[in-house]
């Protein structure tokens, strides 16, 4: 089979990634089209990536580009309107999280990608595909702590990042929607049922301006599920040693926690200090691997006309858990998922 | 200043534990007295801790031994009339927790100590007192991580003794009035402000037996506090590892996490498992140090005549907060504290 | 510029990683042509790395195949020999490690590299090229440590590999020779200096074949360097829990440790064998992303011209080494280099 | 029976420790003189230790004072006379290391050993004591890691302390001989064989001072044992980070590793310089509780009227092997033991 091509619209920080991905690193497909309303991601696109198009309108490269998919990695508000026109254009989608920015959006985009069951649909929750969470995945599924109970999630964005996190507070819909759908589809996963109620709470005690615009700088939730297990989540922005992301998952034979110290690399310094473990610093760095891996699942998914794990429907239910968690801590009471 | 003369009521495990220091290991203390209705346990107390008197009556004690204190090391249901006899006989006391089995004797008590403010009231969170967790806060008072303004807790018993567990659960008062009250009164004591309304779930997916007398495995509580703090606690009886207590204060300048690995010692072993550290069974185990420092420093209170750090009412505090998590457990509602 | 063209030879366990890297990870490379013995590798080659020409004669590949590189994973006899035609063809050259099987056969490659100055001359000491050892080597170039004088190596192949290397062992050259050569070039290039005298030991418990061969199962070495640093070595065969490679770089202002636990990903166990990291279990798994960086680096130096950092005597001076430490072994005697 | 009496001589750093247990943490025991040549110890025996007879004559203490067993405690080129002089007034002797400042003391103490078999004689080896390292030996002999064949010891004193080493580097005997030893015994415990051949090297960066009285900052060692094992030694003074003692026991079938962090609690840091753990700042935080251990042992020895498992031989072979060690520091060369 000949080599899959892909255009992509949207290159930022992670979009760059992706890009580099698709261009340099996956054997099968080809990144022949970007599309940006940057002319400078553009001009990087030509002369790094060796993309041979380059457009400034979604619409035109889908029209003029020669696709066989798409990777949109774009501002959340374009998700689910670029899903619908690459899907009806008969194309493979990619698309980053979130599905889209409120749940009715996601159930537009639940009905494109039913339309066109023949097309591999691919959401990009890439902490599935991190090695440590695959491991974690695979040792569960072989018995290795008995059945799943609960989850412990904690996903905090570096202090060093904080500046941005303030300045998008206002369009970013706040902590518990831009922050916490990676957790809450770990959580899912990995206890194998749905969230059936959730408490959610904030906390303020570093920057301000978080609560000028009705937001906050770290959250935390505890959510019963549909079997009777049981997650807590703890999300924030001032991390002061970096990007930490951890999860736990208690079973009835034995734990898995993954991560407690987001180090760096295997180097451990041992000075005045004390002995210490450098942590990285930002989600490219922690999942580089992890993003390599889905794009890498999502080219052999179009090549053997396999179905994704991930469904449109994973990418629904996080929002709709991401916003019962930011009704409840509005509302500072507990909230029924679908009520 | 002569020894002071201690006698101690209950010689179970906790209670030889706090004999034996009392007895051997604290300069400036004597163990005279011992109280139990266990004949067993009064002859180990003669023959091994050398002590002179024993009874079978608590009354009996306060009236015929020559003591300066007692240390309260009985079932829970005893302690609160206990700390009243001996406080009325004009001794110093220590208790172990919980101060009463509801909040109606904690008042009780908290009058009690008031009628006495020259005598010294100890109420034993020993945690307050292992050196991880006491550099955990001295270096919190000296800035290390800002303001505090979460606690994450958990506190898991091992599984290998869960038939005791199981067997007392009809009478315990049930895992959130059982186990919580040390990790309550860590939150209090790290965020420095008290719990203002609590939310608490249970998961049961090992032993059954916990539901039918309407206990639960596991539990889990997020807690918001006045002060604008959070807290969550994971409490438990089912560590297939060992006994797991794992506390983190997470402030805005940095966190402190305490035993994520409860290691049973210095030792790693590589092996065909990988490399790992076995880990310690059972609080005294765990705890042996703390149990020890706080038994030397209600001493050092009587002799230096010291005001304890922690009060009655810290007690009081800590039944309360259980409570309200029993009922939010049991009314799957959010509960006020002093509702 | 346009793709540089490299023909690979030998496609045996490591073979295939470099090819692979070659084939589909390395922007502005291009795998064109294989060499091997076996068919099936041919086979492989054609299949799955789509590689175009195929050969069983090395002489063949480098006449016919029109190539701008060669990468030389055959087996190590064959490096020396391989290395002259390649640079006599106008070729750049990667080469696995070891140089030579001797001290002739590097100095003999020492002439054919410096013949051909303008060509890059690449040796495979991956491990400098591996995250955490090149983090360590900033860290320390920035001061980190102050003046590093110690070294302590530890390699140790896996238990489970072990029936290889007693199959081997009569032709390996010896534990020395065969699995010392890494940590030796660590040890130079950590220390900045050059090893002047060397006592080793062998030590064996398990596998009395390795003595039948005159060879050993355990090795630990104690070198004296030029500018009065010192090193330790500790190889081996047997670990039991994986492949263990770790360094230290002790200074006069710290340490850094790299990899005492040789952790397979970030997951934590808590389970009846205590908490535990699963480790790696080979040199692939270990050293994956540094194979891909130093070919990455081969194919950077050709585009831009540029001299490695390790050059042909680096590979002369590691030979070096590993046969003082086996005439020390095997005459129980110190041997300065160069005697 | 009645308590044990005991005198202690010397009442530095250590002696305090001592002093301190026996004084008030050993059932069984009782201090009841001191002695030191410093009238402001003698005091602190007095006022804090409660002792009744203090002396500034060694030989006075044994004459007059009620005693069962001296605690020697005083500069190393006393203890042997001190011995002799204790053993033949009948007292049960506990001395600290070393036992002679040279082979030749130690011969003389073996002698006065022997001519007093019922009397206890315990050398202090703390290390045996401590938990991580009695754990270690227990581990080892149910087989936990097969047959052990290699020690790697670590020693290094903070640099915090360095100046106090370097005044007293001219009369201390040198790194080898005056901290070597715990390790040196170690390596004889654990393997469970004499060394045969020693090859040791010094490294000089940080302190010009010590080689003005040719002793060296920093050492390395290779030892051969008798059964074909093998030790490697790595001693200092200028830890940047605290008190490193790092032990590791490899066996045919795993390996046990003692402090490879050298944690002063089980308190994590997360904060701008990682995630960190401050470390033990000296011996008597480190080994605290081995000292209680040993002491408590030591009068169990006497009481039961049982062989300690150190025996007077243990101190000499220590002595022999440090003393070996400093020759082939300074004549560059093997040395064998005994020749």
């Amino acid at each position: 089979m000949s080599e899959i091509k892909v255009g992509i619209v949207g290159l930022g920080r992670l979009g760059k990634v992706h890009a580099r991905n698709i261009a340099f690193k996956i054997p099968g497909a080809k990144l022949v089209a970007a599309c940006s309303i940057m002319e400078a991601e553009l001009q990087y696109a030509k002369e790094e990536l060796k993309v041979s198009e380059t457009f400034t309108s979604y619409k035109e490269m889908l029209e003029k580009a020669d696709l066989d998919a798409v990777a949109i990695v774009s501002s959340s508000p374009c998700h689910c309107d670029q899903i619908e026109k690459a899907l009806a254009k008969g194309l493979h989608v990619f698309t980053e999280k979130p599905l889209g920015v409120d749940v009715e959006e996601c159930k537009k985009a639940e009905k494109a990608v039913e339309a066109h069951p023949d097309q591999v649909f691919f959401l990009g929750f890439m902490r599935r595909f991190d090695p440590s969470y695959s491991y974690a995945k695979k040792k569960i599924e072989e018995g290795a702590i008995g059945t799943p109970y609960m989850v412990k999630a904690t996903g905090i964005d570096p202090e060093a990042a904080v500046e941005g996190a303030i300045k998008f507070a206002p369009t970013s819909g706040g902590l518990f929607i831009d922050m916490s759908s990676h957790d809450v589809d770990l959580i899912r996963w990995f206890l194998g049922s749905e969230v059936k109620e959730v408490y959610a709470l904030g906390a303020n005690f570093k920057h301000p301006e978080f609560l000028s615009c009705n937001d906050t700088e770290t959250g935390a939730a505890l959510f019963q599920l549909e079997n009777g297990g049981i997650a807590e989540l703890h999300v924030g922005r001032t991390a002061a040693h970096g990007y930490h992301i951890e999860t736990e998952i208690v079973g009835t034979e034995g734990s898995i926690r993954i991560s407690p110290v987001p180090e760096k690399n295997l180097a451990i310094l041992y000075d005045r200090y004390g002995a210490r473990q450098e942590c990285v610093e930002s989600f490219p760095e922690r999942f580089d691997e992890a993003y390599l891996l889905e794009m890498q699942e999502f080219i052999q998914c179009i090549i053997e006309k396999k179905k994704p794990k991930l469904s449109v429907y994973d990418g629904t239910r996080a929002t709709e858990i991401c916003f019962a968690m930011k009704k409840s801590f509005e509302e500072k009471r507990l909230v029924k998922l679908g009520e």
